[in-house]
């Protein structure tokens, strides 16, 4: 049974490389058996979701979407058989995050590091054929499919059909509708940008972190070596805005790597009476900066590639060996959603982990709107809001629709 | 006062590269306020010594050596002020092993690594000036410099002035002088080979190691593995004997590179039923074959850069990012000396780490034969021995010597 939906389609980018985002009115096919239908309150923007929309050989048409909170609406008959790791059993009217994919079988996932799936990749971006129809009894068009699916979720639409395991039960934790918007980005950049300094780089007090790049994941690490009480955070950005709201934050050490064009590396030791960071994580993907942050690393300390990026960095094999550096990647920072996305409300409880000065609100017809304002750094983290039943047509819903989205 | 000693002198290489050793009497100069005059009683030769005597812009004439074992016959001023981490008291007689030298107050030695140490370099191989004389009463020759000071040691003499750092007190552990004979090379390159596997790759029973290069360090790494237990001991080399010497201390898998000359990684990953090895060790630094050891490195592997290059390594971003592997470079494992030789001597004891059956011993005289039989593969580790009181030119001790060398 297809249900009714509202949601923003991606279509091929212009000659110029220009993303399309577009609301639309859609058919969602029915769930799969290791499927939940998600009613989805919220839904978080991120520089990926730019990214796959500017890649002229992308899915295309799809719905993207990958930080989206909502609530259960109907669970698929397989589900519960096989999640890993463990989360609270899924029910019906549940309020879920919903965080990265990935298969729960491979040695990564049963090893308790489900960042590193094996098939993640696959599971994440590969086209896994229509979800959506244009053109039915509920949805303009010319029939043509959409394609779902991406990263398990493809939470840009107020109905979503998500992999089990992208969704972490918030029940119990999570109080209203209104924290579900609040929280709707934790699985992903907030999650990536905190753990990969609290877990994969086992942050101490003793650390000097420096963080390259402060959009919502760099500014996430800086508020996660605060908690820890790093010893000096050091931000780096190009934006003096970035690194205005990087100080409120927790950074000790502000450096603007437009002003030292040829050595961001000697400005880091200066700052670090010349031991260089301890912990270096480049959230950029940007191979002259990177060559530079591993070259600024200390002695024993770690380099974390964390930025997407095509390229190869070049690791000179005496010199790495002699300063006994670790050079890591992070994906989500090695975090499993289900631990650490109840870590990341209990910290904002204490007021330790404040993305509420980061978050701004749109309506999902502003879509374009919040990603320019993304973009010129008015917000760090623009979400999206779904209001219910919104995506119906007629403005009737079907009496199925009622049960679920009621 | 200068002491008459014994010792090969590593002059330039020819115009094609030989390096060149020769035994000579020298006078050493006396020690100074951090150094320990050393009979010494045993010399480990290494890769090590080779590449820096072929090095057509080294240090020359220098004494190099740096495996060496022996007695205290003398304590400079200063020597226990600046002794980190704690090794026993030194006193004279006491029997000792000789390791790397670090300078004990960077925060790499304070913190417990010296094999990090950020002097380690430079106390390593820079020239710190002559520590021997041509032609006095003791030695023939034009009376020129011999330099010293090589890992802080310069061991390839049967008497050494050794910087206290270099010193591990084995006084209550090693019970004579044959002892002494051979343990002799454990503080350099079977520490290092072991210490990978078992303290800087951490290596647990569920792991598949492979080893890249059998020599000393490599089937020291293999030895290690077997105490662990690793599930997997991947044994890589192109000289079938060497395989054959792995598989006997402990390899379960035998793969010769040359017969996979375009794809060791695949080679390993059949090995390993598609997963590749959990921990990679290259002890050889040949760049293709690193390459290639970072691709057979399955998800959330370490790898480990061991030999030494002067090439850098490609890493790709996303490659590296996605599977979530660690880079590491070893310097010794990341061993303390004084506490990783006790334990390397106790698995000797127990029969675990039969250093034994990869040891040749030769007399000073043999030098060149040494060397040339570790290069063809008749040895894994030769171990030069010095003869008591053998130094002296007339036959006679001079009377103060008596005191140190009787």
């Amino acid at each position: 049974m297809p249900y009714p939906c509202r949601a923003i389609v991606t279509s091929a980018p212009s000659s110029d490389g220009q993303p399309s985002f577009v609301l639309e009115n859609l058919s969602l096919r029915d769930l799969r058996d290791d499927e939940c239908l998600i009613e989805v309150v919220a839904t978080g923007l991120c520089h990926t979701d730019i990214a796959i929309a500017a890649r002229p050989n992308g899915v295309f048409p799809r719905v993207l979407g990958h930080e989206g909170s909502g609530y259960i609406r109907k669970i698929g008959a397989k589900v519960g058989a096989n999640t890993v790791p463990p989360t609270a059993p899924l029910r019906e009217g549940d309020p879920v995050l919903l965080s990265v994919a990935f298969c729960g079988r491979c040695t990564s996932c049963q090893s308790g590091h489900p960042a590193y799936c094996v098939s993640s990749f696959e599971l994440c971006f590969n086209d896994c054929g229509p979800a959506y129809t244009r053109g039915t009894e509920f949805a303009e068009g010319d029939g043509g499919p959409v394609a779902g699916g991406f990263f398990g979720q493809s939470s840009l639409g107020n109905l979503a059909v998500v992999k089990e395991n992208c969704i972490v039960n918030m029940s119990g934790v999570v109080k209203d509708r209104e924290e579900l918007k609040l929280f709707a980005p934790l699985g992903c950049g907030f999650q990536t940008g905190a753990a990969t300094v609290s877990i994969l780089a086992q942050a101490k007090p003793s650390d000097s972190v420096a963080i390259i790049g402060l959009g919502g994941v760099g500014l996430a690490s800086i508020m996660a070596a605060k908690i820890i009480g790093c010893k000096q955070i050091i931000a780096i950005d190009r934006v003096e805005e970035k690194l205005r709201r990087a100080k409120e934050l927790g950074a000790t050490v502000l450096i603007n790597n437009e002003k030292y064009p040829a050595g961001l590396s000697e400005a880091v030791r200066t700052a670090t009476n010349g031991a260089g960071s301890s912990i270096t994580i480049d959230t950029t993907g940007a191979l002259p900066v990177i060559q530079q942050a591993l070259d600024m690393t200390s002695v024993l300390g770690k380099m974390v590639l964390l930025g997407m990026s095509g390229a190869s960095i070049q690791v000179d094999i005496t010199k790495f060996k002699m300063t006994g550096k670790t050079l890591l990647g992070s994906v989500q920072g090695d975090a499993v959603a289900s631990v650490y996305v109840p870590r990341m409300i209990q910290w904002y409880r204490e007021g330790l982990f404040p993305i509420d000065r980061l978050i701004k609100f749109y309506r999902a017809e502003d879509v374009n709107l919040a990603l320019e304002e993304m973009k010129v750094g008015k917000t760090v983290k623009p979400v999206i809001l779904w209001e219910k039943n919104q995506n119906v047509k007629t403005g009737e819903l079907p009496v199925e629709m009622e049960v679920y989205l009621g």
